[in-house]
């Protein structure tokens, strides 16, 4: 991976260069030397004979930074005032901030939008507590809620750490689905104390999404918040893997003449990922699913099945799938395979062994930064090739469902995210990329597709009118409530 | 009250009018005749024959407003289409909005702002959580807590209808001090879940505001809050009123040339306010205060007291007040009173026993909407009349002290808000209004007054700071932090 310049190592260079004619040449190409991409290049300041540049470049690691500088350094005419670590300022102050949708800048706005006016909406709202939904932020906010426990790759970084995470993830939330996301990082771990805590903090919110909770603690938290709130609650690590990775599928099996009900797939990591990408991909119509954790391939015959030391998730895992009874490691049980989906660790497979796959193999690596399998590896040996990653094609990412399961769950005030929902957001996402488009390259849209959160927003409100289950006629467009809001107070 | 026309009862009136000479002089003839004051007049179409116009209006209540429309309707050639509450129009969808600071719109973007970049800041922040006030929004940001019990003169109308004014108060932390708000009303009134509960969300905040929660479990929740998190708890119904009420007083005592010292002070209403203006007047130097509740004054001879059912808080208080030892109803007590403090309830008190006050009478009459005793009711007997309304003189308003505590607080980073910041933002909000200005009518400084917010958070950063108790040395202004965000990424 590491050949592979980004965005996230990207570094602004302050130099001091001689005004000479051929000097920025040098440190063009002393920059290409050190395999860094130079970006922006600005002209900060003119001095007498010394031009004060910034330029941006970006390198494969944070490691070449301090080589780069000392190249620079080592020209002559050239000095490195100062570096910046351009992601780390983006992060200074956090991320998102909350805005007023009005001003409050007289006495008669204050007094609609707070004290005294504010008293016969709060009361309106007592006399029918579902009226927030019409007359507070609740009905276009989702709770961002993690624990700090199963962060990115990094495990349980704790919630201060995690806080980066989620207010990127608010960020999505707005930028694809104009929804109001707020990170609560919970200074616990017991799902006890999680599960009380989202209950008591519920009212203020439209919506639950759990993010980065490690398993089993992810599942039990969320099924019982499922079923004692009246809102969505979803786990994205879980659902959102989930949709995305049937939605892939589908088009995959497309490109590939295959079909759900004959695929053999192998699941390798069986933690909230893992399962849930099973359990849609079984509710999708795939039969023949083998399972593998860090002790193996899963069974009814593995010891810890038979002794009684499994925990109860894996042993309805070992229970409904591999029907052919396998055994071993992951690469054991590789032959005829027609689908990897790897959602566990860097470099957990060997890429020689997925020879041993069915013709037109997928493989769908998603652990992030760095891939069960890397794609220059497995190229030779499958068809079509998914990652996590968006310097790879056919990038995996939950940002293609979350958004829009969300907008199409609040605007028809769903009161929970059903399976039916899940699948119907699957087959939207599936259908943004045309069936002329399709190619093995182009089995899932571009994060950025912005048809994909609309489409997935709409298949999913869709279902939830067809099953009866919508709570509100009124299905408000957001944009034209904000729209009419504008210019009512006198400011 | 009834005969003040206020903008919480704005109404917009969409009318048909006849296209002929001195019609709208009849509507505006009509209106006038009902009380309502005339605002904006737009007009929204030329039909054939026949004007359409939004006519907005001020009447003292929305229960004039069928009246209103009555009349109208009654004119011959005028026709009323429809009415709007803007009180209402202002809150639909709610007040404020989580917003991004930069744009996610490109992959460079994403992979700084989210993976892969971002889990380069959370393991920094991993390492040493107290980077989590440097890239993430804690620093900048409080939850605006609340359990919905004793929401303005409302009482217990639970969390949803709290959220209204709650998203109020967001939006007055970001007005007057730029800093991030966001609800948390609570699905529970038990103490101790409402500690754990704030104690388990306090990493993504940088302070907590308690907010319209009831006395006396206020006392305990703040205390025990205060005692366990290492951000700024602040119950602003408690510290907020006390606060501007020592600062009202600190210029009130200028114009009448009394002495903090010598006052003989009533207070009638001994919840979260009440007892918090008792405490922070004893320690700026007040020795004799009286405080009544609803079963009238409160002394070590009650028979509540003696029996022991007396509860802990108003023990205290009837041990360190009353040295006259007092008995009977607030009227009973009001001879030689210098200033009466009403924090209970609506016309509470008979205005005609005001004249038994001292000299130079002082009366901050604070229930909202409906002062314990009516200004003009009040207007013979006293030299300073304040209230908490907006709409009379010398409004007595917590937003003069919150957004500058918090502000002031957050960036020398004080682990809490101190009794000594709590009087130095009294000072602060009390010298905002020159010796030459002060009079009877403008003792205290105009919630709208740009300079009190910025003056507070001086005084209360100075205070941090010469007690040695601030944990920052970077005291960064956000703006600038924000200014130098804009354009980090490419979009």
């Amino acid at each position: 991976m590491s050949t592979h310049r980004s965005a996230q190592y990207s570094l602004v260079l302050r130099l001091e260069i001689a005004d000479r004619p051929g000097m920025f040449a040098r440190v063009a190409t002393a920059l290409g030397e050190c395999g860094a991409s130079i970006g922006a290049i600005d002209l900060v300041e003119v001095r007498d004979d010394v031009l004060l540049r910034d330029v941006t470049v970006e390198v494969a690691s944070s490691e070449d930074w301090p080589r780069i500088a000392d190249a620079l350094d080592a020209l002559d005419g050239v000095h490195v005032i100062d570096t910046t670590d351009r992601t780390f300022m983006l992060h200074t102050g956090g991320k998102i901030e909350q805005t007023n949708k009005v001003p409050v800048k007289s006495r008669a706005a204050l007094s609609m939008a707070y004290t005294p006016g504010v008293a016969r909406v709060c009361e309106a709202i007592a006399e029918d507590p579902d009226k927030a939904f019409q007359y507070t932020i609740k009905r276009n906010s989702v709770a961002v809620v993690s624990d700090g426990t199963a962060v990115l790759g990094m495990g349980d970084i704790g919630p201060h750490a995690a806080m980066p995470v989620m207010e990127g993830k608010a960020m999505l939330f707005k930028e694809f689905a104009g929804i109001n996301g707020y990170p609560i990082c919970l200074d616990t771990k017991d799902p006890d104390e999680i599960v009380e805590t989202v209950q008591r903090i519920a009212p203020a919110f439209g919506g639950i999404n759990l993010e980065d909770i490690s398993a089993p603690r992810c599942f039990e938290i969320e099924d019982r918040l499922k079923a004692t709130l009246d809102i969505p609650v979803f786990h994205d690590d879980q659902h959102g893997t989930a949709i995305v990775t049937l939605a892939a599928l589908l088009n995959a099996c497309k490109v590939t003449g295959k079909t759900l009900s004959e695929l053999r797939v192998l699941v390798i990591g069986l933690g909230a990922a893992g399962v849930a990408v099973t359990k849609i991909l079984m509710s999708a119509g795939v039969s023949n699913i083998v399972g593998a954790d860090s002790r193996g391939v899963l069974s009814t015959e593995r010891s810890d099945y038979q002794d009684g030391s499994m925990p109860g998730v894996k042993r309805w895992y070992a229970e409904a799938t591999n029907p052919e009874a396998l055994s071993g490691t992951p690469a054991d049980v590789i032959d005829g395979i027609d689908l990897l989906v790897g959602v566990s660790g860097a470099k957990v497979f060997p890429a020689e062994a997925l020879a041993r796959m069915n013709d037109d193999a997928m493989v769908f690596a998603m652990a992030n930064p760095t891939p069960e399998v890397a794609p220059e590896e497995a190229a030779p040996y499958v068809r079509i090739m998914a990652t996590g990653r968006s310097d790879f094609p056919n990038q995996i990412n939950n940002v293609l469902a979350f958004p829009g399961i969300f907008r199409g769950a609040l605007d028809v005030r769903a009161p929970q995210i059903t399976e039916e929902m899940k699948t119907a957001a699957a087959y939207a996402i599936a259908g943004c990329v045309a069936d002329e488009e399709l190619r093995e390259d182009y089995i899932i849209p571009s994060v950025f597709n912005r048809d994909v959160a609309p489409a997935v927003a709409e298949a999913v409100a869709q279902q939830v009118r067809v099953a009866g289950e919508q709570r509100s006629g009124d299905t408000i467009g957001f944009a034209a409530v904000d729209a009419a809001q504008t210019g009512v107070v006198p400011s």
